[in-house]
């Protein structure tokens, strides 16, 4: 590679815990997902962590069998405007879907979030894996699993085209001769595609870091093949260095074939540190999560990713049920890997679902254990970064506190932020406008 | 009425100013629409003088001929939590369209910043006046006036009801026993309507104040009527107190007539104070800011109202040209009084564009005749409050600093907020979960 790789770092906030039980823990505030003193002391402890970005997740559908953290929370755009205004160098990433939704409003939403914040915005383009979500937006059945992906596309098409409506320098703004902006400068994007007709221009300028950056969560193959196309960004969630390491290499390899710069989208495992004074401190912290757990909670956890599906039919004590296809119009990746490695493994559905609901990592130690497989992972690019999901009470402030410094003293991260924008802090250049950019290359003078 | 009414107060932030010529003034910053520092001042000055809200416009539909302000500024969801997370007291009121938009998205966002804020959110509901719009949404027809007034009825409908999913005792958080919520809390919406088909639960709980203010801003009939079943408050911008007083006994009348309480919906006129040490100062001011004003610019700005019509076509020294029905798709009740006021005053088409670019209103003067021309209002029930839309760059400022004091010394107006949410400080009712009130009203003993 041509530069030399900086680690980067992101942090989830997701109040009570992505966890069906971790809102029991006696240090977690039970109402942590709707507490803004909660998400504001995160979001600072992050940026004290030099972190890249914060980072929220969404979902569209809820049933009373969904993991409390989902009945009850932020929207994405609200929370990370607000956490916004409170932040000075922080990114802001925010999950939304593509597949209910608006792409002017979308793109206009984190725009705004973009000038708020000096150009720190980024978006995780999702499909909207559950199905029941088209029962709260109109009632259309949910679009199968490709033509999500297919409609997503065309969307970050649209958005990006109307990210573009403004050249940089159209605000002219000049007081004495009454010019607000050049016309020439101000672009209708005119498109007309498959699923999306939207003429344009956007009522938004462009930001300092030109657009927003765009995340995409989805590890499918159609996931993986979007992401090839169209994102800064991957977020992802392996089991073993192994996996991130097939994942790593097959998704810049995709890059590449696009013929995109692969060192321009960085790849990010999401892990769940645990850190104790020592090796044993850290099990038992481990343990003291599972241990909430109870098997109901864990199979309706499980449920959730098989579309809501009643795991509480089966034996408990039996192989995990055959499935067949079930569940690969939802969270598909997910849902493959957890029939595979049940088959794999002869697992039992009780021992799946408890798994599912607490998964054990990689990184469960001392703060120079962590640090160590923080390391590994990043030098055998398993990695560009980590986005840190707190899977104890405190496991982002941990990390903060204990591993950070570990990592800075390795010469491995930032001690200061390198820029205000998340495009520079992430290292990945920021776009030039299309219709400057065909200026040019007609040979036009530009200024 | 049964007690003392209270004088309310709202400020528009609205950058360079809702004038097509503002941003020009020497003392304006010219990218104050999207200048983060510039809308947390306003907001901050507005909190110092115990304003109720403020209150933020908007639009999906730019051209060319737009006014500077509309073509680059903050989306109102993202700015109110922005400005939410660095105030305390103040309301958070933001314009949204219900002709392009889905309601769970909304009432889900609205429901977040209500919660950010401590209960301090309020929603303005607007059916998009520009035909425009809908190129940005898919390319339909934008629907016929009185069509969308019906869909903005049902989509209220379905807000309201999706904020009613919990009732206000239904997280239950008990770390012991591990019951997070009540399931006999939690409702399905299960709205099947002509326009819309929502399941629900919304996704969040209901905030301190109940429900979001819902604010209603069309002055036409339908307008009136929709304000007259659904809304908290109304925002609405006569030219006279004549007008202010018609139009508040009028909507009164229609609240009552829905069987609803009439002091329980406040009325708010925008009004555009330009205060100065003597009479002459506040004019000279306001001259200043009409010179600004090109002829060219006036009939941009008038053309908008009417669909982005062309006036340049016709004679301006001519009689206004006669338009027929053409403008009542859009922008009615303005369209209808521009199109009234010319033929009974015999106006010139250039004085009809001068006249609607820089209004002049009532409000212009020392602070002792403003403060005298608010409380003539306010005592005559011409207005429950105002909304403060400043028409010189330290319109705000003056206001606070010059005028409130002057309306606190005359028992008129608070001195500190009673409240700390917006239903509180406003003095209306937090609805009753429908739930709990069916419960209620069933006999079954709650708690």
């Amino acid at each position: 590679m041509s530069k030399k790789r900086a680690l980067k770092l992101g942090a989830i906030i997701h109040g009570v815990g992505g966890s069906s039980s971790g809102w029991r823990h006696p240090d977690i505030p039970a109402d942590a997902s709707v507490n803004i003193g909660f998400y504001k002391q995160q979001a600072l402890k992050a940026e004290e962590g030099k972190f890249d970005f914060l980072f929220i997740a969404d979902g569209l559908y809820i049933t009373e069998k969904s993991i409390p953290h989902f009945l009850n929370r932020f929207e994405p755009i609200t929370i990370l405007s607000a956490l916004g205004a409170v932040t000075s160098n922080i990114g802001l990433v925010g999950t939304l879907s593509t597949s209910y939704s608006e792409p002017f409003t979308v793109a206009r939403q984190f725009s705004s979030i973009d000038h708020i914040s000096g150009g720190r915005a980024g978006w995780n383009v999702v499909t909207s894996p559950l199905e029941g979500s088209a029962l709260n937006f109109g009632g259309k059945p949910h679009p199968e699993h490709s033509e999500r992906y297919r409609i997503a596309e065309e969307y970050l098409e649209v958005a990006k085209g109307l990210w573009d409506s403004w050249e940089d320098d159209a605000f002219v703004r000049d007081k004495e001769s009454g010019v607000f902006f050049d016309p020439e400068k101000l672009h209708r994007l005119n498109h007309q595609g498959e699923f999306f007709s939207v003429q344009g221009p956007l009522n938004i300028a462009r930001s300092k870091q030109g657009q927003p950056v765009v995340f995409q969560a989805g590890s499918s193959e159609s996931g993986r093949n979007l992401a090839a196309k169209t994102a800064d960004a991957v977020f992802t969630g392996p089991e073993s260095i192994e996996d991130a390491k097939e994942f790593y290499r097959d998704v810049k390899r995709r890059i590449a074939d696009n013929g995109r710069n692969p060192e321009h989208t960085l790849i990010f495992p999401g892990i769940g540190p645990i850190i104790g004074r020592t090796q044993e401190e850290a099990e038992e912290k481990y343990r003291q999560i599972a241990d909430l757990v109870t098997i109901e909670k864990a199979l309706d956890h499980l449920g959730r990713f098989f579309e809501h599906h009643d795991f509480s039919q089966y034996e408990l004590d039996a192989p995990f049920p055959d499935l067949g296809d079930f569940g690969s119009n939802s969270f598909r990746s997910t849902t493959d890997r957890i029939k595979r490695r049940a088959k794999e493994q002869g697992l039992t559905l009780r021992e799946v679902a408890l798994q599912a609901a607490t998964p054990r990592n990689a990184f469960i130690g001392t703060p120079e254990f962590v640090a160590d497989k923080v390391q590994e992972w990043f030098e055998e690019e398993a990695a560009d970064g980590f986005i840190i999901a707190s899977a104890t009470p405190r496991g982002l402030d941990d990390f903060v506190e204990l591993v950070v410094p570990i990592l800075q003293e390795r010469g491995l991260y930032r001690t200061e932020y390198e820029a205000d924008t998340l495009r520079g802090n992430l290292g990945i250049p920021v776009p030039e406008n299309r219709y400057t950019a065909a200026r040019k290359q007609a040979g036009v003078t530009v200024n």
